[in-house]
């Protein structure tokens, strides 16, 4: 159980759901047919994303983009991180990241914590909080190859999550995202390169493909990077390698050399799922 | 003040201890008559750097190495971060970084606090721990232009004191470092820009020169990243635009949109000096 397969799906988004959901299922298929075992969407992987699609996009969980999912993972029996989908609760809605399990069972959801407020003026304004409530929980998950850790997007900029996942014994963090023409070749691989290296973990990220003609344009560059912070860009099959993982960690053992003495990092809220 | 200029001073160091003074001491004279306010020197600027050297260069501070920083920072008016020097102290060795300000006084004394000890086969062994001891405090001191918090080399590695010293109003991170020809490649500008864009600050590196017939060789690249992770590679001579950082702040605000009611980084004990 040292190696696992692990498949990053860029999914070309377009704005009718349907097509969306059985192209997803169709991939998720295709990953799992190679050997797959942990399979990873986009967010907004239903939905155009943008503060305007949303509420019409938007779901109860479960309800049908889940149900898909559900099926997906059960028929497949992989695990299956359901990228992201508007979810509407209890008139709120949210950026949310459905997980199920191979035998279908949702194991967790994610509700994007930090939502992507940012202002870069003449490149990019975009306001989630327009529309969009946070989510207020971490989201971490067990698998028989490792534990894993659940982010959204704008939640990899913030190292403490990522910290705070593999110090509860993550070697996995996958984040959904949907960078944009501005932050992407800025930050992109930065950030999933750094959350690596820093941790000793994997890193593996899905975005929706690139659409010039959309209104918001994903930068797309899914990627897997290994805990060496060596960035893979040859998606969608990894293998993420938890040999290779715990050499690094004896080679350069700062997860042990850490001074907790001088410094601490810690969760003030339990994780949940 | 909201601009001043930096240098890093990428130098030579040999096994003759009185060179490697005097040519520190006139690279911080021109780096001064450049207009520079604050100069960083390497890691282990005046010894070459090895357990088996340590020992033989270590001095007492105040002593001989020191003495010439105090000087130098006076007569130039600089804020001098003084790389780094083995020093002994009640009989134990210490990798020490002495900061002094443009008075001549010592502001404070940085000790290494997370010791060099990888063992990546085929490739480097080291183990500082052979022969130094760790210091036990965090390091900032204030400037007219932004507080600046001080690592040595290994301590970049660890995400969390940048975090607490981030915390703490640093605006310019410096770590006087000596990455080799294994993990220079691999980690060096990656663990700098990571520090950089995660917290919104300027990050600077000055290494020895590389020197291949050295018993260690130094990876060299002295570095200066700016607060959006854009390293710059064209040393000495940086600006560090306190304007430009507060606009990043602004643009992508994950200062203030930390969700610290989720996780949390502190020093466990308060920053010294």
């Amino acid at each position: 159980m040292s190696k696992f397969r692990l498949a990053v799906v860029q999914l070309q988004v377009t704005s009718v759901k349907a097509d969306n959901l059985s192209r997803a299922r169709r991939l998720v298929l295709q990953a799992a047919g190679q050997g797959s075992k942990v399979v990873l969407l986009p967010e907004c992987f239903n939905s155009p994303y943008g503060t305007s699609f949303f509420s019409d996009y938007a779901e109860k969980i479960p309800g049908e983009s889940t149900q898909m999912l559900s099926e997906a993972a059960k028929e497949n029996q992989v695990y299956l991180v359901g990228g992201s989908i508007p979810e509407e609760d209890g008139g709120k809605l949210y950026n949310t990241c459905a997980v199920f399990g191979p035998g279908g069972e949702m194991i967790l959801k994610h509700r994007k914590i930090h939502l992507f407020d940012i202002n870069v003026p003449g490149k990019i304004c975009f306001q989630e909080s327009e529309t969009l409530s946070p989510g207020n929980s971490l989201s971490t998950f067990d698998t028989p190859f490792c534990k894993v850790g659940v982010g959204i997007c704008y939640d990899m900029r913030f190292a403490e999550l990522a910290q705070v996942y593999s110090r509860e014994g993550c070697q996995l963090l996958v984040y959904p995202g949907a960078f944009n023409m501005t932050t992407g070749p800025a930050h992109w691989e930065l950030l999933q390169r750094g959350r690596a290296v820093d941790n000793q973990v994997y890193v593996a990220t899905a975005s929706p493909a690139r659409d010039e003609a959309a209104s918001y344009v994903a930068w797309g560059h899914s990627t897997v990077v290994n805990p060496s912070g060596s960035a893979a860009l040859t998606p969608p099959l990894c293998v993420a390698d938890l040999q290779y993982l715990s050499d690094i960690r004896r080679q350069i053992p700062i997860t042990a050399q850490r001074r907790d003495d001088l410094y601490s990092v810690t969760s003030v809220q339990e994780a949940s799922g």
